[in-house]
């Protein structure tokens, strides 16, 4: 290896270069996959994927080469001379390539191949409902990414590093007591809830036009802060956010369902609460590795922050409601903005993740929490996940899981090899709930969103979260944000109070 | 330099993984331009304008390193033992490497900046019909290219070399034959035409709701064969057609106007022209540079073929009028196939190219050559441009030019450098002439397309002209389907059969 010769400038400035063709390949190889999810032909996948694969290798080659790792080294010894940004732009990127630099190659690419493999048997098998014809590949997946783990951190427990990759820190000792908390609190609050009398959700059903429901979703990004010059709307499959390049230009993604309102609509919101965090990111983030969030649980607080704290409030409803009644004036004949809110409010179990409400949501996580520890703890195996997976949700949902298709193989995040990525979602929600509490110290949230003036809200947020990126950690920013430790109790007070008051409880 | 050691069989792997390289970066970079025009957000120009100035670097050093170099040069040097696709691929990569090393880096780069100014100044002075604040960067532009064109070919007629840059061969000498067959018969065949009486193309205006013309358009694309799963449909400003990555993935787009069901109708049938000629490629000629058509005239010539041999003939009006009823039962009430033909036969002299009918659209083109050639031979400087423009269009269309805007300033082909390219619109539609007649010897060309059966005519040009990519030069290519030299004669004899027809002359 022939050595480069550095001046602590010409690091500098190779440095931010280095993260500028990051980005460029990552825009590109960004809207390739849009593309296939939006205007693409369908017979298109394969001519994407040799794109794809000559792009890939460039990009991987670009984070890991010797003459990248050589870079940061150098950096890293001058870590002193640096900025704050720079240093966790050296840290983020090492911490990377050592991780990579552990595994050796024939077995990289070997899992490469795997998920590649698993993901096309996991498509089959769901459509088919056949388990059995995914469970080897799941296996496999299970044991790579232990196996990868081990690598990683010798000396730590392989699920901590699972869920250390992506959220810095995260350990099971924390998610343990937090979904020990959230059950011994939601299952009872749910028993609860069940008992009740119904609340009535027949607004969100009828005929609505998807023109209508189009204008609608517009209506709502510009209601909660977006700037529609830099963030765009199209229809997919699946909803999604995604950032092209730099959080200049983001788009998010939504699926009209015709005979139901509140479909696309809380898909909106909540993607509107990525991008905002995205796009709220500080201007000279862009183009380096410091742009966007600083981890999913972070961003997932932010979405669900506006989907479900901020969205599904009745000042929210209040203060869409006129929106809704002049673009749908027959389906609403007659309602005003509490039926929007009971609609949006309505709890019932169910057996699809991504369908259940926000009270159900988190036991969801929950299973699937349980489930990968104990595999990686190897009391189970594959074969006893379809078994397991019926038998946690009769537990903590109370109900019985018709088929594989509904249940073990609905998600696709296993067979790509996401594993320790799943609590995200439910940390997300619960911080969320702290945010607000903190928020509300010096922001009359409810009074904000009822007037529809988003500002004071979207500065908190911005101030105290966007525009940070990935520059702290998640735990040294919600430690910035709150002053005080991560609390799940904020999120079960959160929870209990808005259930209890929807279904006039006690 | 470090001279590489190849081995025959290690250089034409290498070729081939370079182009690969190439049609990945060129799908990437197509992508990033497919989602300017369509789904991005109005301000994001800037963030595609970062990661394009990254690719296009990368892409150009790619065909242009000295490592590319030698090994072209290498395999130029065993040429004898390469196949004749190799050979091809070898000789184009190395022209444009051959050019481009002719021109000093310092010009290049001042180019490309002008280039980017000069468009932006185009456009300002479009929107304002301020042909003046545009004039020194097309002054510029001019003296740029006919440089470059001398550095190029220094042995040649600047102009020349201009015209061959976009199609291998072309010269001023062939094109001085054309035109003048072209006005000697056109020009008077337009004066008859004009003074006959107009006939009524009342049918194409009404109210046209875009949903049902975009059906129209699949079924447009359909029926001339199209294979639906590897060719999209968007809408833009402006329609346009473009392969991303390799002729598996085609694009075109339409623009529909509610008032007027033929604006679409044409211009979609036009882009699957362009479709059907990428689209039936040889598949071994994918991820090649030889991909694509063999030369822009080559490309018109098809996609002119489509329009208005095929698309403005009575037989196809025939065989689409039923689905058009089918469509807009109350819009063409009383009305047949008849009315289709004569409203898209209707001549009438007019003011913008792009706009133009079948029988004027090349006195549109005559007007930029012969301006493109004065400024070539030092006759006019780009002040004069307006007022020559104004006089050539009374002389060539008998029409007064009210502004610049729809007059010297409409296109932007010359604002970005694009010069000697114009004439290729013209002869794309007198190819397509002489491909009809020679067609016709075997195919029983208006019995087909009444009976919508596309597959003798397809395979006719799939056969001649589709499947060779860019194998053969345009005039190797022309030579072999026709077996006769190019002769303007066809187009002529076929534009005065069908316009004395429809004006019923004589």
């Amino acid at each position: 290896m022939k050595m480069k010769r550095y001046s602590l400038e010409s690091a500098r400035e190779e440095l931010a270069a280095l993260q500028r063709r990051m980005a460029a390949f990552d825009h590109a190889t960004g809207l390739i996959y849009f593309d296939g999810a939006t205007a693409a032909p369908k017979e298109t996948a394969a001519n994407r994927g040799a794109t794809l694969a000559v792009l890939s290798e460039e990009r991987y080659l670009m984070a890991s080469s010797s003459g990248t790792a050589e870079l940061l080294g150098y950096l890293e010894g001058r870590a002193g001379e640096l900025s704050p940004k720079e240093r966790r732009q050296v840290a983020l990127m090492l911490k990377d390539i050592r991780r990579l630099e552990k595994i050796p190659v024939g077995e990289y690419v070997e899992a490469e191949k795997l998920g590649v493999e698993s993901e096309a048997a996991w498509h089959r098998a769901k459509q088919d409902s056949d388990f059995e014809s995914f469970r080897p590949f799941l296996q496999r997946m299970f044991d790579t990414k232990k196996r990868f783990a081990i690598y990683a951190d010798p000396g730590s427990d392989p699920y901590d590093s699972c869920l250390g990759y992506y959220e810095e820190g995260l350990t099971k000792k924390t998610l343990d007591a937090f979904f020990e908390a959230l059950r011994k609190e939601i299952v009872p609050l749910l028993a609860e809830v069940s008992a009740a009398p119904q609340i009535d959700d027949s607004f969100r059903y009828g005929d609505f036009p998807e023109d209508a429901q189009e204008k609608l979703a517009y209506y709502l990004m510009e209601t909660v802060g977006l700037d529609l010059g830099h963030v765009g709307l199209t229809v997919t499959e699946h909803p999604f956010t995604t950032s092209l390049g730099s959080h200049f230009d983001e788009r998010i993604t939504t699926h009209y369902q015709r005979g139901d309102l509140l479909a696309s609509f809380y898909s909106v919101v909540h993607e509107s609460g990525h991008a905002l965090y995205d796009t709220g990111s500080a201007s000279d983030l862009a183009y380096t590795v410091l742009d966007g969030g600083a981890a999913m649980s972070i961003h997932e607080s932010q979405s669900r922050f506006y989907e479900n704290i901020i969205g599904r409030s009745l000042a929210f409803c209040r203060l869409v409601f006129p929106k809704i009644a002049g673009l749908f004036p027959e389906q609403t004949r007659g309602k005003g903005p509490e039926d929007l809110y009971l609609a949006a409010n309505r709890v019932a179990p169910s057996l699809i993740r991504t369908d259940a409400d926000e009270l159900t949501y988190c036991l969801h996580v929950m299973v699937r929490y349980e489930l990968e520890k104990r595999m990686f703890d190897g009391e189970i195996t594959a074969s006893d996940l379809p078994s397991e997976w019926d038998r946690l949700y009769r537990e903590y949902l109370g109900i019985e899981v018709p088929d594989d298709r509904r249940g073990v193989l609905q998600d696709m995040h296993w067979s790509g090899g996401l594993i320790g990525y799943f609590p995200s979602y439910a940390l997300g929600s619960a911080y969320g709930a702290q945010f607000l509490a903190k928020m509300r110290e010096t922001v009359d949230v409810e009074a904000c969103v009822e007037a529809g003036d988003f500002g004071p809200v979207n500065d908190w947020n911005r101030e105290h979260i966007w525009k940070h990126g990935r520059l702290f950690s998640p735990s040294e920013l919600l430690e910035r944000v709150l002053g005080a430790p991560f609390d799940p109790g904020y999120y079960v007070d959160y929870l209990k109070k808005k259930y209890s008051s929807v279904y006039r409880l006690g």
